[in-house]
C-alpha cells in the first residue's frame, strides 16, 4: 500500500533553489520550468526559462544540437550546471547539458509577452488573458495584489480582527439601489451581495472585530474604467469605537503597515515594478461640503449634484490635497445622509450629514467607511424615513434588536487601490480576469 | 484640520489587554465589552463580561446599586480594580467602581447563551443564528474556522504557492451537472462558480503554484446533513508534478502543518473546545475499485453504483482504515473516469480510471483532486467523448493550447473538515449563515 508521509522528491522550481543548491556545492542542477524565450546568438542560444520567482538565463551552444524541437511555453526539465554571471539577474546561469521537454504547446502564443510592458491594446490584453498573464509586468502586478491581501491579513490578525466568511447569495442587497444581480434559489428570488455589511455588522457582538477579504457583486450598467461588475472588497467592522475617526485611523495604520510588509516581503515584486510605495504618516480629512466648495472656486466649477462627487471632483480633490498637504490620501469625511444607505449613523450635530467618510487615492475613491446605528429604534425609524420595510430585514436587524455596540467599518476596493498605486487608467488591468457589461469570459 | 495618524487612543477590549495593563503597575483599568452574563448572589453580583478574546469575571457589591439599568448584551465601558483571583478563568477579576452603558438591546435574548453548549434544536439555532454565534462554543467553532484558513495560507504561502482572486460569475461549469446557479448577466446567461477550477489552472503556467479560498456555489437539490449550496473551497493547484501522489502529498503536508500550526497559534481555542487535532504522520491510500470490493466483503453490502461511492460507503471505509490502520484519514484513489470532470488525466494504465482522489477523513469525503490534462488534443478528445463542445470552452483550453505543464490540484471543502474535527452530524453547525434549499436568511 501507497502511503503519503507528505514529502514528494523536491524538484527545483525556483531561482532561489538553484542558488541554494550550488551554495550547497552540487554544480550539476535539474530546474523544471516553462520556455518564456528562445534567442539564437548564431554560435550558442539564449533559452530564458521562466520559474515560480522569475526568470532564469540559460545558455546552450548551438553545436550541441539539443535544442531543435524546444519551442517557446514548452514545459521542460533543464540539467546543466549553475555558472557565476554577473551580468545576469540572479547573478548566475545554467550552461544546459540536457533538456526533457514535458509538453509542447500547441499553437505560439497569440501576443509577445517577452517585452517590457505587453505591446497590445487592451482587448486584445483581455481576450488573451490566459496568454498575457504570463508576461513579467502581469505577473509581478497580481503577485502585488496576493501581496496586499496577505499585507492586510497580517495587519487585521495583529489586531484583534476575525475572519469570517459570509454568503454571497443573499435575500437583500445592502447598498440599496438598482445595481444588484438576481438569481432564481430554488424557486426563491436571491441575490448576489453587493457587500458583506450585514454580515459583518451582525458579527461585531460575536468578535468586536472583524473582517472579510472575499468577491462582491455590482449589476452597474454602465462601462467604466473604474467599475467592475465583480471585484474584491476587503472589509472589516470594528467595535468600541469612540467615534468614525477611530475607523479613519485604522485604515491609516492598515495601509501603512501593508505597504511596509511589501516592502519586506514582496521587494522583488516592487523592483520588477520599479514601484515605490508610498509612506503613509498621516492622512488629510476634509469634510464633503467643503472639499466640493473648495474645488468650486479653486477651479471655476458649478456644484451640479450637492448630495456627492462626480469623478472629476475627486480627482481635483486629489491634486488639490496633492498640493497643499503634500498627500496623495484625503478622507473626504460627513457625507450627505441622502446619498449614504440606511445603516449609516447620522451626525447627531446635523443630521443632513453622516458619520461616514471616503478614502480618495491619487483622485479615486479606493474605501467608503463610517459608523453605523447600533440603536434598534434609530435604524428602524432611519429605515421607514428612507421608504424602506424593517419587516424586510428582520434577520439583519437582530444585531440591533439583541444589542450591539457602537461600531464602524470601511470596505476597500482592492482592484481599486492596485490600479492608483500602478497608476493604470483602467482598472481591468489590475483584475485578473475582469467582470464588465460585455466580458464573461476568460 | 484634522489628520489621522493611524493611532487612536488605546481602549482595552481583551483579557490580554487587562492583565498587560496590571503588568504595567495599572489597577484601575477600564474595560469595553458586552454584558455576557449577570448572577446575583445575594451580596454581590457577578457580571460577566464577554470581550474579544474570551469573558471576564467582574464583581459588584449589591450595596453600590451601580447595576439596575444594565441588561445582558448591554455594550459597556467598566471601570475596576484588577484583582488576582486564581479561580476566574484569566487569573483575575475585575472589582467594578462604574459602569457606563454604550448601549441596551431592544429585547431580551431569544436563547440562553450562558450554558455549555446551546440547547436547543438546528432550526432555533439557525434562525437566531447572529445571537446564538454570541455563546462560547460557537465563538470557538468560528475561530477554528478561521485559524484554518491562517494555517493553510501559511502552508501554502512558504511552499511557492500564489493567492488568486478568480471569478464567481462564469460563463461555463467547471463541474458539469444540473447543480449550478443560472443568473441573468445583462441579457446574458452566466453561472455561478462551481469551483475556481478553470482559473486556478490557467494560472498554473503563470505562477507555477496558486491557491484560492473563496466561496463556490452548488445548486444539489437534496438537503443533506453534509451539503451546503454555498461553502468555502480551499483550492490549490500545482505545476510540474510527477505524479497525483504529489498532490497527496502537499495536502497530507499542508493539513500536518495547519494542525501545529493551531496548536501554536489557537490555545485558546483548542482548549475551549475541547478538541485534540489529529497527528497526521502518514495517510493510507486504497483504489477505489480496491476499497468498494473491501466494504462490500467486510459488511457483506452489495455493490450498486459501480462508479461512485454511497456516503455509506465513505463511512465504512473509514471505519475500515480506523481499524486496520489506524488512520482517521485515508486518500481513495483511482475514481472511474465516466464519474470525473472532463479535464481529469486517465490513467495511461487503465483509461477506465483516472489518476484523481478523494481524501476521506473520518468516514466523509473533504477533498477532491487529482492530475489534470494538459495536452490540448488529449483534452479536446476527452470533451468530444463525454459530448462537450470544445468550441464551448475556448478560454479555458487556451491553457492547454498555449502550453501547460503536468499539474494537478484540489478542493477542500472548509465547513466539512471543520464538521468532522469537531464531530458535528450537521454541516450547519460549521457554516456562520449557511445556505441551503430552504435558508436564504439569516
Amino acid at each position: 500500500m501507497v502511503k503519503l508521509t507528505g514529502v514528494s522528491g523536491e524538484r527545483i522550481q525556483t531561482a532561489a533553489q538553484c542558488m541554494a543548491a550550488e551554495a550547497a556545492g552540487s554544480d550539476n542542477i535539474r530546474v523544471f520550468g516553462m520556455v518564456h524565450g528562445i534567442q539564437d546568438m548564431g554560435k550558442f542560444t539564449f533559452l530564458t526559462l521562466r520559474v515560480r520567482d522569475g526568470l532564469i538565463q540559460c545558455v546552450v551552444g548551438n553545436e550541441n544540437d539539443i535544442l531543435p524541437d524546444v519551442k517557446k511555453e514548452s514545459a521542460v526539465e533543464i540539467t546543466g550546471e549553475r555558472v557565476s554571471e554577473a551580468r545576469a539577474k540572479h547573478g548566475f546561469e545554467i550552461h544546459i547539458r540536457e533538456i526533457r521537454i514535458l509538453s509542447v504547446p500547441k499553437e505560439d502564443m497569440p501576443v509577445n509577452i517577452n517585452k517590457r510592458g505587453l505591446n497590445v491594446g487592451t482587448e486584445t490584453d483581455l481576450t488573451y488573458r490566459p496568454a498575457t498573464l504570463r508576461g513579467a509586468a502581469k505577473r509581478a502586478a497580481f503577485r502585488l495584489q496576493a501581496g496586499l491581501a496577505a499585507g492586510f491579513r497580517d495587519f487585521l490578525g495583529h489586531n484583534g480582527f476575525t475572519e469570517i466568511f459570509s454568503p454571497k447569495i443573499v435575500a437583500h442587497g445592502a447598498e440599496g439601489g438598482a445595481n444588484i444581480f438576481k438569481l432564481d434559489y430554488f424557486g426563491k428570488k436571491a441575490f448576489l451581495a453587493q457587500s458583506p455589511q450585514f454580515y459583518k455588522q451582525t458579527m461585531v457582538p460575536v468578535y468586536g472585530r472583524v473582517f472579510e477579504i472575499g468577491p462582491v457583486f455590482r449589476a452597474e450598467k454602465h462601462d467604466t474604467a473604474r467599475h467592475l461588475n465583480e471585484y474584491v472588497s476587503v472589509d472589516f467592522e470594528m467595535g468600541f469605537i469612540d467615534s468614525f475617526y477611530d475607523v479613519m485611523n485604522m485604515e491609516t495604520a492598515m495601509l501603512r503597515h501593508t505597504f511596509a510588509f511589501l516592502r519586506e516581503q514582496y521587494a522583488d515584486v516592487l523592483e520588477e515594478l520599479r514601484l515605490e510605495l508610498p509612506s503613509v504618516k498621516e492622512i488629510p480629512t476634509v469634510r464633503f461640503a467643503q472639499a466640493k466648495q473648495m474645488v468650486a472656486e479653486r477651479y471655476g466649477r458649478k456644484i451640479k449634484d450637492p448630495y456627492d462627487l462626480e469623478p472629476e471632483e475627486e480627482r481635483l480633490i486629489g491634486e488639490l490635497f496633492l498640493e497643499t498637504e503634500n498627500s496623495d490620501f484625503v478622507f473626504v469625511t460627513h457625507y450627505p445622509s441622502k446619498k449614504r444607505p440606511f445603516y449609516a449613523m447620522d451626525d447627531p450635530e446635523d443630521p443632513k450629514f453622516t458619520l461616514s467618510f471616503d478614502l480618495l487615492y491619487k483622485g479615486m475613491e479606493i474605501t467608503t467607511g463610517g459608523q453605523r446605528i447600533h440603536d434598534y429604534d434609530a435604524q428602524t425609524t432611519k429605515m421607514l424615513a428612507k421608504g424602506l420595510d424593517p419587516g424586510d430585514f428582520e434577520s439583519y436587524l437582530m444585531l440591533h434588536k439583541y444589542g450591539c455596540p457602537p461600531h464602524g467599518g470601511l470596505g476597500l476596493g482592492l482592484e481599486r487601490l492596485c490600479m492608483k498605486l500602478l497608476d493604470k487608467s483602467n482598472i481591468r488591468e489590475t483584475s485578473l480576469f475582469p467582470r464588465d457589461t460585455q466580458r464573461l469570459t476568460p
